[in-house]
C-alpha cells in the first residue's frame, strides 16, 4: 500500500479499523444507555460523521461555528457546539439558521455570554444552552455552586436550557481516567441538583473524553462526547486505553536520511514527517513525539518542522528511501494539518476524503 | 484595529514592523558580505518573498518541493530546497522544470539520494547539489569526514556541486547562539577543506538560523538562511534575540471565558486561540505556550485545541468578550495553521494575504 501513495508525508486511514472503532464505542454507549455525541473536531470529515450517525448517534459535537456550518451543510443538522462561544453579530445569523433548520445547542459559562447569545440571535429559542462545568481540568467552565445565575439569565432572556456539560481533560494522564470520570459524574450531578433546587429542568448531562468515556458507567452523564476513539493515537496507546491493533490512522513517511552512530551522534533515521504533519503535542509522560507501526520499540525522539528523528534498538534501521507508518501523539491536531486523507483497506487505496473542516478555528 | 477583524482567532501582521525586520537582516547581511537567502517556510506567502528579494536577496530557501513550486509559480525562480529530499519519479519532472526555467539547488546527505536525484531528473545538471552537514544538532547531515564520497557521487553522475549547508538548530537554547554559530563555522570550513583537498570547488557555504545568523560574522558561512526574523515570535523574545517591538505577527483572540479564583481553581482567562492556531511548540526553557502583546507579565499556562489559558498578576484580567493579541512561541508552525493573514498598519486593516504554501509538506 505504502508504495502506491503518490507522496509523503500523507495521512492514511484504515477503513476496517475505523469502522470497528466506531462500532465499539456505539455498542458501549448503547449497552450503558448513554447518548453518544462524538466530537467531530477529531476528524473534520463529513463521511466519518455520517458513519457515526449510521452507528446510532443522533448528532455530533463540534468546537467552532465553522465546524458546525461544515457538518450542517453536509447534512448533519443535530449539532452541539461544546465550547463557550462569544458570537459576533454575523455569527448570530449563522446560529439562527442552524437552529431554525436543524437542532442546535451551544456552550456557555457566563451570564455575559448568555446575553451576547440572546442579543445576536434575537433570543432565538432554538439556540439551546448548555452550561459548561469545571470538573477539575481548570480550563473553561464554572463550579456547580456558580451555575444557577447563568441558568437564571437563560430564563430571563427566554432561551432554552438543555443541560450541563464538562470535559474531564485531567483524564489525559496515566491511571487518571477512572478518577477523572468520577470527578465528572460528581460535578454533573451536583450541578443538576443545584439547578433542580432552583426550579430548572436539566435533561442532558454531557461528559466523556476518550480516556474517560468508557469509565463513565453509572450515575453521571446521560451523554458522552469522545472524539479520538475513531482513529486512536499514540497518547491513547501510551495511556493503555487501546492497542496497536486499534490504530486506524497513521502518517506514511519516507526515510530521507539515515545515519549509523558516528562520534557524538547516535544511530538514527530521519523521516519527512515533522511537526507540520505530526504536530508537536507531547505530554510529560509521553515516550516521544509519536510511535512507529510495526516497530513497538521505536520512538520519535525529536521533531522539527519537516524532520522526525527516530531511534530504535532491536532491529536494523530501515533503508533510506523506504516508507514507514508513524502514529502521531495527538491525532486531532495532525488531521488538521492536511487537506486530504487516503482511505485504505489492507494494501488497497480505496478513496480520498477531504478534511472539509480543516482550519475552521472560528 | 482588533474590533475591525471579522473573526477570531485571526493572524495579524504589522506591515511596518515586518518591513523593518526585513530591512535589518538585509543590512546585516550586506554589511558582512553574506548572501541572505531567507527561509520561506516561515511565511509561505509570495508577497513576503517578493519583499525579501526587493531588499537584496537573490532568492529563497524552502523546505519542500511543494513550497518550491508555489514560489516559482509566483515568479521567485532562484530557490534552494534546503532539505535532504528523496524525490519520486513525478518529483523529478518538477525538479527538471524548476532547474531549466530557474536557478535551483537541492539538499542531500547521502550517496543514495544523489543517485536518486540523478535518476529521476535524468542527470539534469541544473539541479545543483548542496551537501548537508551536521554541525551539532544531530538531525540530518553528515560530518565533514563523511562528505567526500557524496561529492564523488555527484561528480560520477555528472551533476553540479554548489556547496555545503548546515542548520545549527542547537542555537535554539538560552545563550547558545554564539557557540552554535562557532560550531557552524568550524563545520562548514572543515567540510570545505576536505572537499578542496579531494579536488572539489565549494562556492557556497550556507548556514544561519535566526538566533545564530547575526552571530555569524567571520570565517564561516558565505550565505545565511534565517526564517523567523521576518515576524519574530515568543521563542526569539525569550531567547533575548529580539524585543516586543520587533514582533510583527500576533494572533488576535477573544476572551471567551473569565474566572476569578474559586476553590482550587486559579484566576484565569480563556481565549479562543489554542493549539490549532498557536501550535504546541514549547521548548523546555519557554515560560509557557506564548506571550501577550502589551502584557509582558502574562503567560499562556496551558493550551488545548481551542483554548488558551492565560494568567497574570499585576493587572485586572480583561473582560469577557474583549480581544487581545497573543504571540505564538514558534511562528512558522502557527502561520501554517491558517489560510490567510490580515496585514495591518497601526489601527487600519490594509489587505489580506493568502498563505499560499500552507500545508505543502511534500
Amino acid at each position: 500500500m505504502l508504495h502506491k501513495l503518490p507522496y509523503t508525508p500523507a495521512i492514511v486511514v484504515d477503513q476496517g479499523i475505523l469502522d470497528a472503532n466506531i462500532a465499539a464505542m456505539a455498542d458501549f454507549a448503547a449497552d450503558h444507555n448513554l447518548t453518544l455525541r462524538p466530537h467531530a473536531k477529531t476528524h473534520k470529515i463529513a463521511a466519518i460523521g455520517q458513519k457515526q450517525l449510521a452507528a446510532g448517534s443522533p448528532g455530533l459535537s463540534v468546537a467552532t461555528l465553522g465546524e458546525a456550518q461544515y457538518f450542517f451543510d453536509a447534512g448533519i443538522t443535530d449539532l452541539f457546539i461544546s465550547y463557550p462561544i462569544w458570537p459576533t453579530t454575523a455569527d448570530g445569523d449563522v446560529l439562527t439558521r442552524l437552529a431554525t433548520d436543524g437542532n442546535l445547542a451551544v456552550g456557555t459559562d457566563s451570564v455575559a455570554a448568555v446575553h451576547q447569545l440572546a442579543d445576536v440571535t434575537e433570543q432565538q429559542p432554538g439556540v439551546e444552552i448548555m452550561i459548561e462545568l469545571n470538573s477539575g481540568h481548570n480550563r473553561s467552565g464554572v463550579f456547580p455552586d456558580q451555575v444557577v445565575p447563568i441558568a437564571q439569565a437563560v430564563r430571563d432572556r427566554k432561551m432554552v436550557l438543555r443541560g450541563v456539560f464538562t470535559f474531564p481533560g485531567h483524564s489525559y494522564a496515566p491511571g487518571e481516567h477512572t478518577s477523572a470520570a468520577a470527578d465528572e459524574a460528581q460535578t454533573l450531578k451536583a450541578a443538576e441538583r443545584a439547578l433542580q433546587d432552583a426550579g430548572f429542568n436539566v435533561p442532558v448531562l454531557s461528559g466523556g473524553s476518550t480516556p474517560s468515556a468508557t469509565a463513565t458507567v453509572a450515575g453521571g452523564a446521560t451523554e458522552i462526547r469522545p472524539g479520538v476513539y475513531v482513529f486512536g493515537d499514540a497518547q491513547q496507546l501510551e495511556l493503555g486505553r487501546i492497542g496497536f491493533e486499534n490504530i486506524a490512522l497513521t502518517i506514511a513517511a519516507t526515510v530521507v536520511s539515515r545515519h549509523e552512530a558516528h562520534g557524538d551522534a547516535p544511530a538514527r533515521i530521519i523521516v519527512d514527517a515533522g511537526s507540520k504533519v505530526l504536530a508537536n503535542d507531547r505530554a510529560p509522560w509521553a515516550t516521544g513525539h509519536g510511535r512507529v507501526l510495526g516497530h513497538p520499540d521505536a520512538h520519535i525522539t525529536a521533531v522539527s518542522e519537516h524532520h522526525g528523528t527516530i531511534r530504535w534498538e532491536s532491529d536494523e534501521l530501515p533503508a533510506i528511501g523506504s516508507r514507514i507508518q508513524v502514529i502521531p501523539n495527538h491525532v486531532c491536531v495532525a488531521v488538521n494539518l492536511v487537506d486530504e486523507v487516503y482511505v485504505v483497506d489492507g494494501t488497497d487505496i480505496l478513496e480520498q476524503w477531504q478534511v472539509g473542516a480543516r482550519g475552521m478555528n472560528a
